[in-house]
């Protein structure tokens, strides 16, 4: 049976996101800023980052694992680095508040990064890193989670599914970005095979001795995820958790789980997002060397391959012209919490 | 049988190498530089870029492939970035010239880049990193190459093997290291191969259809090798294209075999050096942060997973206590070069 889908304008979806959180509990603030990002996020056909996500915003609220009213406080650090504390909010006002003084030491300095500290998260990061590179900046974000993957060769929890995302300026299109999990693949892909009972397939998780394992329930219970591409994304994820971790002060994922104590909330840790400057970094023929990457991404489409983000941008097209789509129960469920 | 090998001490090996450099025509400067590179690979067990690599120096001289006693030129860009133009020599040179004023920047500022252009690379990154590494700050570098793989989707060679290499400073223990290439294997695993008529892998590469292929010939001369982790390591790895390529102002992997123009030489192009000092980015308590980083290492080695640099590092140990071992064959290569 075919799930019925309710259409709409992205001011009735940003009205009804921050009539919910407002209703909730959450500041007009908040509200704006967490609504923005899910909107985003389902204008885009990212569900799993959707309005879905109002709901465990409202969870998190109820186990006091987010203050609804925090004041991200900016720290304007060094010449080239800006850190956001977020006191216990979710990350979006932090990164809000220092977006433009980040662009700014960019700027004046060639390269400048922004850390967040004491978020809760849940947003894409390709949401982030697209507000940077409209400011005509390339952008790396990365962030820890919760201790869901064993490193390559181990067997127990340790890394999260950190995601690395990166964004680069094109003349007159949308920019170039990518999100990826350093996972093998998201833990809810792995809950969802168990909910349906039926088994995982091979290289996306280990048992408690570090063997690939099929059974959902035991990859969760008494293992743990990969991650992808063997020992070169264990690296990978190693580096998110450090640099994103103690390099800032802040959080590694397994650290994140021992916080979060079993309540299960969205992941309470930091972020951060490095952002340069092409016409520092190449010089003053910059759009010369800039009109050099389209012919890459030329080249890469006229081989069959697909650009990172072109499906997303396809399905905001679409929500642009016929309205964004949500499933009908997911729109009475937000319905329903208005009351 | 087993190869023989001889074991030089590393002023022997230094030696052997700078005198072979120089009697083939490069500048004392350069051979030098090149001579510590392929000496501490050798020292570290990377035969791939250990002494070895000496030959194919000298090829690429022989092809007016690198100029020999080219001058590199510093450029202080901005209060971030440095800029050194490696004028057609080999990397080195260009790295040590910029290293002093990455470090300096980084401590200054927080975050600093460093961009070398217009060299001929054949160096592994990790021998770079170390050294920022033990200017107490965090770096990550990477290089394209010249086109050999294609992008997940793809079937036709335009992505470099582009290595990603990260390095965290470590209190009176070698860094925490890796340098991986994005390629799912080296091309020269593949050349193995073919020379001993063995089929390779599922996965490693693709025909010109863009289907896995178990043939090392056709893959080498039809097809293509591909990315790590599937479509995860081709975003991966066009970052590298775009981040050390159009936005340092040089070339990419496939502009860079084109500038080859089947030579088959050294490849020609830049690198990326971004260095981040944990003095400013984690705050005044940035020891007690990077001691936390020592648990989490802990955690990774107590399952049974390795730190990626281990073996290069008991390679080391082996080598100072015993000496460095090379290939009885290479070392008469060597010295015949000397006449």
């Amino acid at each position: 049976m075919e799930e019925m889908k309710v259409l709409l304008s992205e001011e009735e979806a940003l009205s009804l996101s921050q009539e919910v959180l407002v209703n909730q509990g959450f500041s007009a603030e908040y509200s704006r800023a967490i609504s923005e990002t899910v909107v985003a996020g389902q204008k885009d056909g990212c569900e799993s980052h959707g309005l879905y996500r109002l709901l465990s915003c409202i969870d998190t609220l109820a186990s006091d694992g987010v203050v609804p009213d925090a004041k991200p406080k900016l720290e304007n650090v060094s010449g080239s680095i800006v850190k956001v504390n977020a006191n216990g909010g979710f990350s979006q006002l932090a990164f809000s508040l220092g977006l433009p003084l980040l662009v700014e030491k960019a700027k004046d300095n060639g390269i400048a990064l922004l850390a967040i500290n004491n978020c809760v998260h849940f947003s894409a990061l390709w949401v982030e890193v697209e507000q940077v590179a409209q400011n005509r900046l390339v952008a790396i974000a990365c962030n820890p989670t919760q201790a869901y993957a064993a490193p390559h060769g181990g067997s127990a929890p340790l890394l999260g599914t950190n995601p690395f995302a990166f964004s680069w300026p094109r003349a007159g299109k949308h920019p170039f970005i990518f999100d990826f999990a350093t996972s093998t693949v998201a833990r809810g892909d792995v809950e969802l095979h168990q909910r349906e009972n039926k088994p995982i397939p091979d290289g996306w998780g280990v048992d408690a001795h570090g063997n690939t394992c099929n059974d959902p329930q035991i990859v969760l219970e008494e293992g743990a995820l990969t991650t992808f591409g063997g020992h070169k994304g264990t690296a990978l994820s190693m580096m998110i958790e450090l640099i994103a971790g103690p390099l800032i002060g802040d959080l590694m994922s397994y650290e994140s789980t021992q916080h979060d104590g079993g309540k299960g909330v969205l992941p309470f840790h930091g972020e951060i997002i490095v952002a340069i400057d092409p016409a520092s970094a190449a010089g003053k023929d910059f759009e010369q060397h800039l009109a050099r990457a389209e012919n890459f991404f030329d080249q890469v489409e006229t081989q069959g391959a697909r650009l990172p983000s072109q499906r997303r941008y396809e399905n905001r097209e679409k929500s642009e012209k016929y309205g964004i789509e949500i499933s009908e129960k997911l729109y009475n469920e937000l319905l329903s919490l208005l009351n």
